[in-house]
Parts: structure tokens; C-alpha cells; sequence
């Protein structure tokens, strides 16, 4: 549509229809549009098999469901985050393959299957912190990434992180998500030196602070190979993991 | 420049020396350029008789008198903040009508003198305050208004204040600077009712935490019609208070 | 009323009923009146055809439904913010033409409709900011200005906004309400250089610290011609943007 | 009580019942219990005319009106401080001349009403900050004080402020109650130059952190003879008010 | 003279020299001033005895001893705060009867000795907060009170402040200086239940912050009869207990 | 079972089933979860007579109630902390003898009761703080240690305090749980010179900033021998307590 | 040579010389040394051909020296960042081919030169941000990568961003640095989408914080792809970028 | 000398020289002397062999010197800490046995030497921090325990802590010192499960925010048996460990 308007400009000026200075004005105050379509190229060439993402947090359901009902008719992929199961309930009502996860909140439309890629390990410091690291497992998976989960593998519980050393060799790149003191991240990259996305929680009590605490523990690892992502921003560190797992 | 490569890429499509598609395909590649182009005549008539700006501080001395050097000899008029007496000693040896304000630490390099326009008051709270006051001051006036100052009126002496009460009502735009307890602003709007624009200063010692008491009191005032910019930042409310004292 | 008092007091001292000595005295108790008239005089120039502010947060339903009354019977357009509907009701119960706006949470009373004069453009980077987008809107309109909106174009829908750029370049003044990162202010006047006011919101999660992040980012900005209100305070915002769209 | 102990013990080594060795040994288990005695006359001698005072916030009903029940049966006034109107309804059961005060949320039983004395001007910057002014209030009052009250006389209506100007001048100690920008004390210090204690509110929104902002305002006071409690501690101004205004 | 100014107008109207008319309009403009008076009046009534007070902190030399000279040259007494040796110096050079105090850092000028009033006892919990403790000690003595010092009576050596109850029954007010933990002032106020001051000092290391620890301490303090001023503020603290000990 | 396989390896190398090259590389897989036993072996020498712990905040009842069945199966003793009346009565329906402790919000599943040890003193400032209290002292006595309680001692009330000081002389260690000031730890360390381990409490309002307050006054103590752990973390208190009564 | 320990103590039980118990003892004592194997054999596979590194900020210039001599002695690549030149003149004198860059802080001793691979790109918004866009690019290149810089290209020159978007499509992977409002990432990140590590800078004034208004800019960022490191993290950065750019 | 008093006044009433009324009104003012007694009675039983500290930080040279020499004529033992160099040369001069640590910047005066008990195990993450865990080392040893150090054993080189776990197994107690993500406390205790005295350092760069960063991290441990202490406060943690350690 737009290439046939510049198109069009050209072929006038070409056909001295327009004089070339009048044309020159007018792809003057196309640049715009112009950028957005590159953006859009740029960004189909990048996120190919990518669903559209939609953030329902802070939404009321009504912004949501319609949000949601417009990307699936035009036959996207859906990935919904942070979505209420009374969300899912009114989507469902339109989209009979919709689904929903009640631990990672999130609702999949999904059209077309393809091969997952890779190998992402989600890790969970504690069993509290396994919505959020659902998130980041849906997330990568949506993505087109393959996901192995490991939760409750906190420092207190050292072991039961060392007796799966082959899984965490295997994965290209780790998610890890922790509250509290957050110090997960440090260990498992002193110990086994891949790529680490690290996801702090707000759960917690006390001078955690609601996030504050594992943010600033995992900000300053004394692991080079940690980087970190918003307090309990699940998607955020899913969508970078199948960034650079593809 | 920018212009007459774009008239060349259409000239050659009506001349038919290129085909219409390449020439959509180079002036697909081109509209940063011309969104530069477009941003600069915006700026260019937005800034009629604004100088160019240089920001000094955490810049080294080379780099800065390289950047004023090479805005000057453009036959740009120059306006350089945060600028060291050191700094301002290389560039007058380069450029003869350099000038150099010990209190605002601006260098001013003028080419055409324009008429001032308007009227912004510029005050201080106290007297540790004039320096960030002048540099709001100095910056209004190199944007082309009229600026009055009326420095040391706080709250402690608000006789001082109530006594101009005429520069007040004569001026468009005040601008106010003040550190410690920062309420001068909130007291100002509420008597005089003018567009403020508040500048808290990291001067103060104890609980003012380098200009957070002034700055979180001036975003809470209970009085309408004040606005902020940040801590120290004499420059920006110069400059807002020119852009609307037009 | 109070010019009365004056005279009676002075001619009296004319006419010798009272000395000159007890006209002096009773004069010095006058200052504080005659400045509280001062102040309105100065009010009422500056806002002439504004209507009186309630700002209903933190009252109870019976102060902020008894204060729009009394404001109302005096025959003032009035403007009450962040009141609930059942703040709305009551007043609607005795004001026949008090009109609520669900997304502002907005009660108008309008006597006399004026032409609005002006332009401003109100932006939300996301769609939760649009509660605090139409608060800055409405509260615009109602102090007479002509208001267009631009809504959820946040910076990973740049294309959105650029190709809105008539609308950005024919506006006087913007206010842009963002959360979360709080860049979209940033970008908007490196583009268009005009004249900003930021409205940071408390929208968000982690450690968008309740709006506390685009209130830093905003404050910081690195293109000057941003001005910050406080989080959340969009009226503030439109109040500030009628004042100098004049 | 405890004198009689001691006495006991002396007259017993007196009498030769205990030997001097004996009578040092118990002496020296007495003088914590002693000290506690010496407190008590002090805060008598202190106190004259004081209620016994109970704070009700983060304790159950029982305990509040366990507590409450035991001070008054010992014939004392009682003064109880965030009580809920729970509270007061089951004291009401036990205590027939308790009185409620829905404002500052207080319980007061009084058994003998005696002159107050002095003069205490409690203000309230806007209608919000009444339950806290009201606490400071009743609390001056109930220590002795009288006390009389300026509500609603925020920076944006000074001129109400300053029609009272004989109430300022009248006060011994003034207690300034104010949240958001916190600039009254300032302001009024610079006007008055009374002895002010001023309390921070949480009311509020945005930047005002729940009181952080107008604590800081106040702390940070460029007027001398403003000094500071805790936020919301309408108790605490009160209380230090009538130590005072003795 | 600002009365012998209204005086004029008055009679002129009187003598039929100017108009009512005109006497009305001359007397609008004259009340900031009045206002200035009447503020200079009450504070003198309060200030007797008390000297012109400057802050020379964020001042350079050249300020804070031109204010300094102009003030001694009007016959004041003046007390000079945060003064710098090298301040004195160049004072000492122009008033000969100039005093300086290493410890406080304070110069003093005073013309005409009166007899000391009440009594303030100043505390210090460590010995690094006498810096602090002396400058409200010099700034009460200043004002007129009688000061008696007792310093480095922390809680870890709490029986040397409890061998000193004379001391602390027989003051009227006390100034309690503390950095670090800053717990002094609670406990003093749990023993002697007098109205207390207290002044957090920036001394420490860690976790006091600069002066945070000791302030919030202070501000929530569990026994009543305890105010805050800002951290460092000896002045203040002098100031303000002198206030209350006439 | 780890030891047999290790054992196994072995075997089969020394009856030359495998080669030794093979055992190498068998046994290098296998330190981790000999890691894993060391660990547990060290702990149960620690721990003699310890309980499992199970931290039910931040769980669902689902997750709390199926881990605290599971230890209980395995003829553990169990403590779970943060539970609530909903948990326990889940529970209760499973395992009879599990008790419930309503103010500490404890469950106590006690299979073999040992006699206790030494002496752990509890002290609260507060009565709102006896509830992190009771969680110290059950913890601690679930670990096997003696606890004494003594609560509502407060500076304010520091005569209740002094006149316990046989308690205070007996104990092995003190926890001294306290919110708003935090004074209480300071004050018994400066008088007692006992091992004291301080916990803050969130319980409190205004600038206590639910448990920096106390934190902060804790952590800056000026008596050496007050260590500190997380605020409401009375669980920590008590483990950490029984470790060292030991 | 820990091998050779597990060899021998197999061997021997193989022979009979040990029992198998005390063989299994043995073991139990090795895991972990083993571990400390298993991780440098880790590493090994994943750093080929990376240089060991130094942090050298907050040591001694002795510790610095020795630390990097040991390294370079045993024939590694090494790279010592945050160290000063005084430190480099130290290693110059032992290690000849030291070389040292006096923007990004750093010293490279580089062994065995290998072909680079794969492309990053680094970004700088300011010149003041360039000394930490060093450390990061050097970082990067001593890790095998190849590396384009793009330097102050911030928002409010985005044009000179937009005319540079080949090297951002040719681009593996970006860093990106930036002080004050941090934008910068946000920006790109929704025009690009690519994955983005973001570096906050403490250069800045005000309310920058340092560098934590850019530190919240980029958590909060608005478009997924953006991942966060330390304040000023620049080496840990360009690390990152390595790992993944492979 | 106290004790003497108390029997002279027992003994004059008990003799009928003085009333039994006179008896107590002169014992109700000795209890705080009494007190005072107490205390150091209760000191002495408990620092048996302790010398007496003196903080040096925040006091002038002449102050430490003078305190340190006054301890050390009465024959005490004393530790000196945060003593610069230049006060140990002044000290030297008067106390020729007085020895200067440089790195935990001690000075020791030791008159008798007695066995150590026990067994301390100080360890430190990093190389810069090393000085606060000199000084929890240096102090230990003074107050009579053995003292082991085990430093630079941070996460990232995890293998050299764990190659020492005979060192870990002995100690009674543990002091952990670490800086910038200070997770070294939190995987020692999930590893070993001793009581662990955290310290954590103002050593590190971004947003570990001079120490801020670890004592949340060690605040927020969750491995229980975590205890903290103030930033930076080594002499604290090795004050406590020797409480308990005995």
C-alpha cells in the first residue's frame, strides 16, 4: 500500500503529471510512514514464528479481550500475559483453541505448530517464585524455543541444583528467578558459566523491599555473565532467552 | 544537499535513466536522513534566533572548546554551560568575542545582537542559590527574551518579595530557584498566580539529600501552575521559560 | 467592600472624627485583607473564564459534595477532580447539569460555554495511562483550550506517533503522560522541540517504584524543553499547558 | 509502697533484725525498682493535671480496651489515641462518662475537669489534614491546654491565614499540620516567628511518598523555631505543645 | 519611617492635598510593606536580646563577611554560624570585639551583655557530636538562655548520664545531640519525661547514612516529649529551645 | 544408597568389571550428590533434635499443607512458621497431634520430646511486637532451647525492664524484638552486655517505613554485641538464638 | 594431577591395597577439588580463546601488579579493567608487550592473536558515556568478538542513529550505554529489535542519582529485547555480548 | 568505694546519727550510681580478659590519643580501631609496647597474654575486603579467641572455599565479610549450617551503593543462621563472635 503511494509520486513526476519539485514535497512528509514499514520488516524478519504479545496488566478486561480478539482474527499467534482467568473466560467465549495457564497467567492462541529450538532452562530459587518462572517458560516456548524447568533449587537446597548439573550444561541459556536474597544467579554462573537472564521477585517479606533486594544482589554479581531484567518480568527475560537461544 | 539528492533520484526516474522501482529503492534508504532534515527545519523555526548549545560538564576541556570551536566558526551564535574558566581560557584564544559569566559558568559567543522579547523573572530563594539562578537567567536571555532577576527573596524574607510585587505582575513566565525546604514556588503561585517553573538546588546540607527536599516538595505543591526540571538545572528552566515567553 | 472600609477610614481622619493617629492604627490591620484582594484581583485577570478547582481525593464525600455546592450557587464553573460517582450522584441530585466523565473522574459544571482558544496535544504512551491523559484533557478543556488527543502511542509503537506528526507540529504546547520507563517525553521533543509537560504515572509494576522511574527519566531528560509535574497529576499538567497556551 | 520497703529494711538494721551487710545486699536489688519510683515523681511532678494516654494502633481490641479499663478503674484520665469506634463501644459498656471523637478517632474519660491554661494554635493546611490536626488537638487539651483551631489555611488561600492574624499573635506555641508540599510552617514562621511544631500528613498522592515529602519540607525549613514529629503524630505535636506552654 | 510614610498620605487627605481617591490607591500598594513591619515588629517583641543570626555555610568569604560587617555596623549583635576560620579572619580585621569558636565555628559580636535566662542543658552522646552540641549550646547562649553542657553520656555509658539528674531535673529544656544509633534522646525522654530537642548528627559510617539512622530513630521515638530538627542543625535546635526556655 | 553406588563402582574396578579409566570417569559424575550428603551429614550432627522447618508465607495452602504431610510422614518433628488457621486446620485433619500456636502462627508437629537447654531470653519492646516475639520463642524452643519471655518493655517503661534483671543476668543470649525507634537493643546492650540478637518489626506508621526505622537504629548500634537479622524475621531470632545457647 | 589421586586410590583398592571403605572414605573427601575441576573444564569449553581477567578498582596497585604478573607468567591472555596507569607502568616494565588504553581504563597482554567473530556493536548516547563504551568494546574484542562503535548518537540526535541503521542491522547483538534519562535502549530497542544489553552510566547531575534514573530507565524499559547490567558495568556488558555473539 | 557509701548511711541510722526518713531520702538518690556499679560489676564478670576499645573514626587525633593513653595508664589492655598511622606515632611515643596493624588499621596494647579459646573462622569474598576482615580477625584475637582467616574465597572461585571445609568444620563460628552481591554468607550457610556473623562491605561501584547492596542480600539470606552487622563493621562482627565463641 505505501510502496504503490511512493510508487505513484514517481511515476506522476516521471509522467510529468507533478512537476519534480511538488514531488519532492510530498515524499518529504512520507518519511514517517516509511519508517514505520521498515520497522515492521525489520521486526517480521526477526520474530518469525513470533506471536503478538499483549500486556493485560493494567488493562480493564474490556481493553484486553479486545485487544486480544483483534490480533487472533488476523490470524497471529497470541501470547497473553498477566491475564485474569475471568480475562481467558470472555476470550474463550470467541476463540475456541484459546488457552489458558492458571500458574503463569497467560493465555495462548496458537495457529501453527512448529519445532521448538534450543534449549532454555528456567530455573526457580523457591516454590514461590514459580509463577513468575512459568512466565519466562511460557514466554520462550511461545517463542519457539524448547524449555526445561527446574524449580526450588535455592542455595539452602544446593544439592538438588548439583545432582542436575547435565541439564544445566545442556541449556544454551538460563533464566533464573529468585526473591529474597537472590543469589542464585551468582552461584549457578560461578559454577557453570553460561549465559544467565536473572529475574528477581517481589515475593518476599521484610528488607526485600518487594524486589528491591534480589535486584541489587543480582545487579551487582561478582559472576561476570548475569544480566537482569524488571522485577518479576517473566516474559521480558523468556523473550531475550529465545533472542539468543535461536 | 540532502534536497537536491532526492531531486536527482526522481530527475533520473523522469528521465528514465533509473527504473521507478530503484528509485523507490534508494529513497527507501533515505528517510532518516530526511527525518533529520525535517527535525532540523522544525528546530529552525522553533529556534529563530536560539544559539547552539553546548553542555560542558563531564566533558573533558579538549572536547568541549573542539565542539564550542567547531559550532563557532559555523557562524553559529554559542551558548556553553557548566563551562570551567580553564575551558573558557582555550577558547578565547581561538575566538576573540568569546564571553566568559563566573557566577552561571556559561561562555557566550554572539554574533547578532536581536531585539529581546517578552518578559521572565528569575529568582532565588537565597543567596547560595544565584549561581544555578544565573545560569537560568543567562540562558533565557541567549534564547532572546527580556530577563529581570530579583535574587534572595525567601520565605524568611518574604517582605523582600512582596515588596517587587510589580516585576511580578509585569512578567510572563518566573522562574524560581530555590534549595532546602524549596517552597518559595508554592508560596509564589499561590499569591501571584503566574506560570512558575521551579528549580531545585543541591545546595543545603542534612535532610535536603543534595536538592531531593526541594525537588519533592516543588512536584507536591499544592499550588497549580508550578512545574519542575531537575536538580541544578538553571539551563532547562532558562530555556522552557524562553520557549514559552514567546 | 473592603475599598469602602478604607475610605470611611481616611475620610473620617479627613474629616476629623478620628486623629490621624488611629487611622494609621486601624489601617495597619487592613494589609492582610487587601492583600487577600490583591490576590484575587490577580486571579481573576489571570483566570478569566476558568472555572473553581475541587480536587476530591482525600475528602469525604460530604466535604467535597458540600464544597462544589457552595462553589456552584455562587454561579462559578466548577471543575472537581478524582471524585468517585457516588460523589457525582449526589451532587447531581441538587446540580441538574453537573456532567461526570468516567476515565478522568471528572465532575464538570458549566454556566457559560466560551470558545476554546489554542491548541494542546495530550499523548499517553500506554493505554492504563490514559485515566491520567484525559484528567490533564479535561481539566485543559475547562480552562479554555482546544484539546486533541493522541493516545498508546508509546515508544515500541513509534510509527504510531510519527505518523501523527501534524497534529504534534500544529500543537502549542504537549503534555505527555507515560509510565513504566517513561522515555516517550524524551524522544518526542528530540523530534519536535516543542514545548513538553511530562506527566510520570504510577502505572507499572517492579521497580517502576509506583511511578518514581519516569518521574527520574522525565526529570532527566536529555532534550531540554521538558518540564515534570508530579506523578500522577495530570491535572496539574492541563492547568500548566492552559496557563501558556494563551 | 516501695518506700515502705525500703524503710523496712533500714529499721531492721537498725533495730539489729538483719545485719548491715544484709540490709547493702537488698538494697542493692531496690534501686531499678527505685528508679522506676523516681520516674514516676518526676513525670508527676511533671505531668500535673495529665492523663494516662494509650495508644490503640496495631493492638486488638482486647488489648486496647483491656488496657484502657485497668488505667481508668485506678481512678486516672484517660486519653486513648487511634481508638476505633469498636473500641469505644465496648469501654462505653464499662466506663459511662467515656467520650468518642469520630474525628481524631479519641477516647477521652475524664474525672475531674480543672482550668486551662495558656494558649496553643492548632492549624491544618487543607481539609485532609483535620483528622491529624484534630488529634494534636484534643491531646493539648487534654493535657491542660487551651487550644484553638485554624483549619484549611493552606499556601494557596494565605489570605484566610493572614485574616487570623490575631489568633497567630495570640498563641503561645502554634502546632502546623500539613501534608503534600509541607510549606506552611515555613511560611508561617517567616510571618510569626512563633515556637511551631509542625507534623507531616500521609495524605496525599504521587511524589509525596506518604508523607516523605512534607517531612522533608519541614525538616529542611530555612525559617528558625520550626521543629518536627513523626508523620501523622498529631499526638506527639500535642503533647510537646502543652509541655511547653506551661 | 514607613509609619511617618502612611502618616503623610493620610494627612494629605486630611489637607485636601491629594484626593480620598488617590489616598485609597497609594495605601493598595503599601501593605507588603506594612507586612514587612508588622513582621519586623513581632519579631522584635520576640527577639529581645537576640542578635542577627547568619548562616555561612554555601556562602563564599566575600558574602558571608559583607553581610556579617553590614549587620555589626547597624549596632546589631550578630552570631554567625558555619564561618570558616579564614571567615574571621577577614571579619576580626573590621570588628575588633569579634569572637570565634573553633568547635562550634561560630563568630559572635556582641555589643551590650544582658543577664542569661532559664536553662538549657545541651547533651552529646559521643564525643565526635560536640561539633554539633556546641553550636546549639553557642546559638541558645546567643539568644539569652543559660546553657549547661553534658557531653558523651551515649547509652553504652549510660551511668554517666544517670550521675548527672541534677542536671537534667533542673533544666527546662534539653538539646539531645546524636549520631550513629541515635537512641539518646528516647531513653532520656522515657527517664526525665522533659521536653526534649533532638539534633541528629551526620557523623558515623555504614548504615547511619549521613544522619538517616539517627533521624528516623529520633522521629519515632516511642516516648512522647521528643521533636526533630534537621540533621547537623545545632542552630537550630539552640535557637528553638531558647524560644521556649524565656 | 549413594554410598552403595560408590561402593559398587569400586567394586566392579577392583574386580576388574570396569576399567579404572571407566571408575574415573564414573566418580566424576558423582560429587555432587556426595556434596549433597556431606551437606546433610553435617546438618544432622548440627541439627540433633532440630525440626524440619517449613516457611508457609508465599505459598498456597495446597503447597504448605502437602510439604508439612510429607516431613511429618517421615517421622520428622516439623515447625511451620507464617501459617495460617486455614493451613492448620488442613492439616490437623492428617496428623493429630499437630498444634497451633494462633500469635506466633505457628504449627508444631512434635514426635519425641527431649529436655530442654540453657537459657534464651525474648524481650519486646511493644505489645504490638509480640507477635514476631512468640515466633522467636517458639522457634527456639522447637530447637530444643530454654526460653523465658518477657515483653512489654520498653524504654518508655524501662523500670518494667530494670526490675527483670535476674532474668536478664541468666540468660545465655537475649532476642529483643522491637518496631518504631528500635531503641530497646541499644539500651540493654549498654546495661546488660549480653549476646543480643535484634529484630525489627514492621508494626509502627509514618517515618518507621514498616521496619527500616528499627533496622537502621539496630544496625547503627553504639553498644558492640547486638547483631541483627531481617525485619519480622522472629523465626531467624530464634534458630539463630538455639545455635548459639547451645 | 587430581586425576592421577583418584587413579591411585582406585588402583590401589583394585589391588587390594586399601579396603574399598577406606577407598570410598577417600573419595568422600574429593568432590570438591573435583568440582573445582569440573568447573575450570567447564569454563575451558566455554571461554576458548578468552583472556583471563582483572578487576583492578578497589585494590592496591601492589595487588593489582602481582595478581596480573601470575596470570601473564602462566602464559594467559589477560585483561585488566579499571586499572590506572600507574598500575600499567608497573606491568610495563616486567611484560613487554603490556599495552594500555587510557579511555576504557584497561591493559591487554595478548598471547596468540585469533580471528574475531560474529559482530557487536556498541553504542554510546553521550561523549561523557564514552569511557564506559570503551570498556565494554575492548571487552568484547579481547573475547574474540568483532566490534563497531557508534558514539553519541543519543535521542536527541536520533537522526544520527537512524543514518547509521545498517551497522545496527549488521549487528548480532547491541550494547548500549547511557547516563541521565538512559532512553536510549528503549528507543532502539523499538526500532531495531534487536537484542539490546543496556548500561547505565553514573555521569550525570541531579536527579540522575548516579546512574540510578538510567539504572530504572532501562529495568522499566517498555520494549522486551532490553536486559540491564551494573551501573557503569561496562566490561561486564561487552562479556555478555561474547557469550551470546558466538 | 560505692559500697563503703551505702554502709556509712545504713550504719549512721542503724547508729540513730541520722533518721530513718533521712536513711532513705539519701539512698533514693544513689541507685543510679548504684546502677552505674551494676554495670561494670556485670561487665567485669563477662569481659574477662577483654581489653577496652576505643573508636577512633570521627574523633580527632588528639582525642583518640588522649583516651587511648588514659586506658592504658590505668593498666587495661586496649584495642585501638579505625586508628590512622599517624595517631599510632603519638601513641608509640608514650607506650612503647603499642603495635599498629596497617590493614585492619588497629593499635593493640597488650599487657598480658593469656590462651585463646575457641575457635573463629573469619573469611572475606574478595581481595578489597580484606581490611574489615582484618579487623573482625584483630579484634577476636583481643578478646581472647583463635582466630583463622580464609580469604578471597567469593563465589566466583567457589572451589577454593570448598577445598577448605576441614577449616569450615572446625570453627565454632564464622564471620563472613563481603561486598558489591554478598552472597558468600548465604551459600556458607546452605553449605555448612554454622552460625554465621555477616559483614557486609562499603567496597564495590554502581549500585551496590556503598554497601547497601550486600546488607540487603544478608538481611534477606535465605539459609537461616544468618546474622549482620553494620557496613563495614568488622570490629562488631569479631566483638560478637568471641561473645559466643567462648
Amino acid at each position: 500500500m505505501h510502496e504503490i503511494q511512493i510508487r505513484k509520486i514517481i511515476k506522476n513526476a516521471a509522467d510529468s503529471k507533478i512537476s519534480i519539485g511538488d514531488a519532492i514535497k510530498k515524499l518529504k512528509f512520507l518519511p514517517f510512514e516509511d519508517l514505520g514499514f521498515a520497522k515492521i520488516d525489520h521486526h517480521r524478519a526477526l520474530r518469525k514464528g513470533f506471536p503478538e504479545v499483549v500486556f493485560c496488566q493494567n488493562k480493564t478486561k474490556e481493553q484486553a479481550v479486545a485487544i486480544i480478539r483483534r490480533l487472533a482474527l488476523n490470524n497471529n499467534d497470541v501470547l497473553a500475559t498477566r491475564a485474569t482467568e475471568d480475562m481467558f473466560n470472555d476470550v474463550k467465549k470467541h476463540i475456541k483453541n484459546a488457552q489458558y495457564n492458571k500458574i503463569s497467567k497467560t493465555i495462548i492462541i496458537s495457529k501453527n505448530k512448529k519445532p521448538k529450538k534450543g534449549k532454555i532452562l528456567v530455573l526457580s530459587a523457591g516454590t514461590s517464585d514459580i509463577n513468575v518462572a512459568e512466565e519466562a517458560a511460557v514466554a520462550a516456548e511461545a517463542m519457539g524455543s524448547n524449555v526445561e524447568r527446574l524449580y526450588d533449587v535455592g542455595v539452602a537446597g544446593l544439592h538438588r541444583l548439583l545432582s542436575n548439573k547435565e541439564k544445566l550444561s545442556d541449556a544454551n541459556v538460563l533464566v533464573i528467578v529468585a526473591g529474597m536474597d537472590g543469589v542464585l544467579p551468582s552461584v549457578v554462573s560461578g559454577l557453570f558459566g553460561k549465559p544467565i537472564i536473572a529475574v528477581p521477585t517481589s515475593v518476599g517479606y521484610g528488607a526485600s523491599f518487594r524486589g528491591i533486594a534480589p535486584l541489587l544482589t543480582m545487579l551487582n554479581s561478582c559472576s561476570p555473565g548475569v544480566v537482569v531484567v524488571n522485577i518479576d518480568n517473566g516474559f521480558g527475560a523468556g523473550y531475550f532467552a529465545s533472542l539468543i537461544n535461536r
